[in-house]
């Protein structure tokens, strides 16, 4: 399981410092869609260039335009981007096309979709699929992501959306391949060991 | 019916020297999701810099982080966003209520939703909706926006996807508030010449 950093609602400046906080327990680095739309790809570069062996993932949420949002990001040194499973079927193959020419990712968002929206997105291969709670439906309703099942169990998954150390230990029983987490270590008191608890948690499954 | 000049694949630059050309003619000027996602703020910055008395749209595409998202744009001097009509019901409404906090518009992009969805917005009261075929849907199909019939008919209504002079001309049936044209002038060999064209094809309705 690969504990993914969340940088989201930052300066680039703050985002590099809370990554080399806790470098050592993360294995991806997520560029936030906040950072990309109030800084653009410079964000993205600052990020791969100050840590250059971290997988990064560009959280471009793609909608649109898919093979030019897709080499910007790859350009400027991503190693994943996302795509909204809301878009086309052309946006969402040719993200994969263009990512399989750079020899990249995609995530595939599955935010705010019906489980029948989500059933037609299961033919999509070597992709990541992303189970993912928004921030706006957990500041408004307090919901996180707890789920303990996905129709995408079978496949490569992420899960994202205000997950904590409580909601990791359950979640592990789906084996996610990436657990996202923003808040449970940028807003804790102290970030490195915070991330070590969460990366030691996310252990326990693979060693038992 | 105002005309929006949407900017896309361009340096900012190039995008406020073409936005030069054409300034006569067009109403709206949209920085396209991908000045937004390449250049970040700057580029709604710089285009509200130097056409202050034009409406200026941020094509954010808001997925999720609506208050944050809508604060970002209208800092920087949006008048109108754009929130992807496939967002949860929260994002939406932040984005309204954080759009009225600034005094500034919100456009809900309809792209690739089902009828069911798009009924289940038209409750959605002050906002515009824009009916939209994807880049990447006109790119790979050849769709575009020939829709005569739109179920915010009676609703303050968009129109956007690869609209000609000809698909124009149909659509003023449905008198849209606004109607979004990338390349029928960004690619014109005279592009002032193709806006004066479409401006004038727009106020026809209005004559009659």
């Amino acid at each position: 399981m690969n504990i993914q950093l969340a940088l989201d609602r930052f300066s680039i400046e703050d985002a590099k410092a809370i990554a080399k906080e806790v470098e050592d327990h993360v294995d991806w680095i997520e560029v936030g869609t906040s950072l990309i739309k109030e800084f653009g790809m410079l964000s993205v570069k600052e990020l791969k260039m100050t840590f250059p062996d971290k997988t990064i993932l560009a959280d471009m949420k793609t909608m649109d335009n898919a093979k030019y949002e897709a080499a910007l990001c790859f350009e400027a040194g991503a190693d994943v981007m996302t795509v909204m499973g809301a878009a086309s079927e052309a946006t969402i193959t040719t993200c994969i096309q263009t990512a399989r020419q750079y020899g990249k990712e995609v995530m595939i968002d599955l935010l705010n979709l019906t489980d029948t929206q989500k059933e037609q997105l299961k033919s999509y291969n070597d992709v990541i699929f992303c189970e993912h709670v928004s921030k706006d439906d957990q500041e408004t309703s307090g919901s996180k992501n707890e789920t303990t099942s996905s129709l995408f169990q079978d496949k490569r998954l992420a899960m994202a959306g205000g997950i904590t150390e409580a909601s990791l230990v359950r979640l592990r029983e789906l084996k996610p391949e990436v657990v996202i987490i923003g808040s449970a270590i940028t807003k804790a008191d102290n970030r490195n060991q915070a991330a070590e608890r969460l990366k030691q948690l996310s252990k326990y499954e693979e060693a038992n």
